[in-house]
């Protein structure tokens, strides 16, 4: 059978969510670990989307296949119980046999959480990426709407051997949550760094380093040299994936 | 000149504020060694309240004198230089000679998080209690109420030597936000594990384990086998002291 499964996690200590030969651990080998501990054979895990270390998750799908005779809430509770505590299955359920989390899924969500002070809030350190004022979300706003759309995002990503840059961005939008300032994106997929990029270029719009009108040049151009280097992972979240 | 400081911390590494022969790092040793990497000389630290290990603070008050001939935010700077990242001077003013932290407070403010949801958030680990539900806000507002007032806390804490447990509750409330439940208690002060000896009975209420007028009569009765064991100190953070 194959299962479904929505899981959080805090990126902070996982090299990533895949497998990778020179880095240990990762979300994807954590989950594996846990379902061979289970069932006593290898188990592969499949994920919608391929986090950097340090990103964390809210709303993450992974897939696997599992022979299992028991309900299917006593293989979540298996599963959480053999999980390490930064990783938690949220929710889990029976699938289609073709059903593959990063094919089928239509879109990703992620938000971005700056906070806004003069000195940093020790308590948030590995949620937020910490910046002082002065920050335009006016111009920040401005600058964001350019992201709409279908379009080649080269500048600011890039995508897989022997794929194109084009992605359809569905939301890109601030807002402020008390003393943090969030940035959500919503498109079809991103590219390697796209988010990060995005967020950094967006904050030297804001900080006035830029105009709006340079950013949506930037992105025009198609050239990576006018982007600004990866905001902090830590900032970063998966909060949903849409199928 | 002595120096009153308002800091924050993530209590999770930390031994609690204050320093003790067996246990390390204390937020306190933690600052007199930033101060003695500044002037070269020891320096003593007094805070408002001494926190318990875990314990997290964001606004926690100190003082410490120091000859310092620089403008007061070239020390803060300095100071939060040279002090960890879970650690970090958020104002800083001279005070005068006489001040204390601790003896001059007219009262503290406390707020203890719980995440009331099926499976815990690993983002939030450090910094609530997690509890599935149901749990009962009606109730736990109800028995909270019995709190206010100048009376004797003794069923929830011990006094130091040579005191009595009687104290004065302002404001004892709970809120709820977002997915999280938030107990407010505000003290002119606070008996040892006070806060959250009353925290985890409160929750025994909520949970329906004991009533509202039990709560009350085991408030009443001055007996410290009446309260229920201490909630986990990672939900608890020193939000205020009032002068």
């Amino acid at each position: 059978m194959r299962y479904c499964a929505r899981i959080a996690y805090d990126g902070t200590r996982f090299a990533g969510f895949q497998f990778q030969r020179n880095a240990s651990p990762t979300v994807q080998e954590t989950l594996e670990q846990a379902l061979e501990a289970i069932s006593g054979e290898p188990h592969r895990v499949i994920g919608a989307g391929r986090t950097d270390a340090g990103v964390h998750a809210l709303g993450q799908v992974v897939a696997f296949d599992l022979a299992w005779v028991h309900p299917v809430d006593a293989l979540q509770r298996a599963l959480n119980a053999r999980l390490p505590d930064d990783l938690v299955v949220l929710a889990l359920a029976e699938a289609e046999a073709t059903f593959h989390p990063r094919f089928d899924a239509r879109s990703r969500r992620y938000r971005y959480r700056l906070c806004v002070s003069e000195w940093p809030d020790p308590l948030r350190r590995h949620l937020v990426w910490h910046l002082r004022p002065p920050l335009s979300l006016e111009a920040m706003g401005e600058a964001a709407g350019a992201l709409i759309g279908r379009q080649d995002f080269s500048t600011f990503g890039s995508p897989p051997d022997g794929d194109n840059a084009v992605r359809t961005v569905l939301r890109a939008e601030w807002q402020i949550v008390d003393d943090e300032w969030w940035f959500t994106i919503q498109a079809d997929a991103f590219l390697y760094r796209m988010v990060r990029r995005i967020v950094a270029s967006l904050v030297e719009v804001g900080q006035g380093r830029r105009s709006p009108a340079e950013f949506r040049e930037a992105l025009a151009a198609k050239n990576p040299a006018l982007a600004a280097a990866a905001a902090p992972a830590c900032g970063l979240t998966l909060m949903d994936v849409e199928y």
